[in-house]
């Protein structure tokens, strides 16, 4: 059995981002040499997300409304969360969205639909942030 | 290592439906040979779902009233993705549905609850779509 | 290859429950002796989940206000699943937390982030319930 493990990190500009990463883990899934598997893709912080939609920005913005509607940033007061800390919407968002991706890896590629795209997406973003990719197989 | 791949197809006659497909999934672990190891059950498209979940007609009903009360189909005018599509609101109920599912295999058998089913759920469909079921292990 | 299982048991006081159970889960790793690979760790109850996030009582709150104004437990002729059943909101519940977590495991240990707890999330106890644990590698 081969294992690969690597951080992939992120700093954004904005509290909330939504960032592309399927070029960054395809590029791991040929470093890893894995040809047969499974890949796990998991944010390593609980106010993040990684997850798998379309890359189409009329979507993104709907998924910035909606994760809104559900659960709102402001007023900060509304959580208890929030005493030191400012981003319980963030955990509530990242848990609509998951936390990881599990993707197959045939003939030593993502094994994936045609408009399956790996996201990372940031809730409480500004920081310097990080996400891991596992691959295991043969 | 030993490594599986199928791919099962689906159209269904309405725009939405939950389909069982344990039995399915399960005569695929069983053509695989695999004895130990780990399955992915995964919707490759963006608009569909695999889950777990209970398979009880009134619990079907109340997804489908949960999911129109989180992420309503129309008007479809209250998404930006709706310009040439008209399936934001499938987008946003494959999210809360979750993309795919991850279940042990333990001595040749799907390791599951006596109530765990798993289900495709479809939410943009009347079209051919697609699953993937990747296994490895021993 | 090397595989281990293990089942937790849980009885909850409370119909809602969050519990840590990182510690268990690692006790597990230790025991399985896989040094590289994959950790799967699911409910396996369907109005039960497992999933990572914060370990602050504060959060903990915010979850339980948040799930019950998504999901709300009452009145329970809201849901037609509620027939000779009174969990319907527990199924949602579950469903907007997750199934289940995929965790690397690297060097034998849980390879998560600094803040990631894995909880096991109950939304209708008071009766004996289980969380699987199924590592695979070597």
């Amino acid at each position: 059995m081969r294992s690969y493990r690597k951080e992939l990190w992120f700093e954004t500009k904005k509290r909330r981002e939504l960032i592309n990463i399927t070029g960054t883990v395809e590029a791991c899934l040929k470093e890893s040499g894995v040809e047969e598997g499974l890949l796990l893709c998991n944010a390593m912080h609980i106010t993040a997300s990684v997850f798998v939609n379309d890359d189409e920005s009329g979507l993104h913005h709907d998924f910035e409304e909606w994760l809104e509607g559900l659960a709102p940033e402001k007023p900060y007061s509304r959580y208890r969360h929030n005493g030191y800390e400012d981003n319980a919407d963030a955990h509530l968002k990242r848990t609509i969205m998951g936390r990881e991706v599990v993707v197959a890896v045939t003939d030593g590629k993502l094994d994936v639909g045609p408009w399956e795209q790996i996201f990372y997406g940031e809730f409480d973003g500004k920081r310097r942030k990080r996400v891991l990719v596992k691959i295991i197989g043969e």
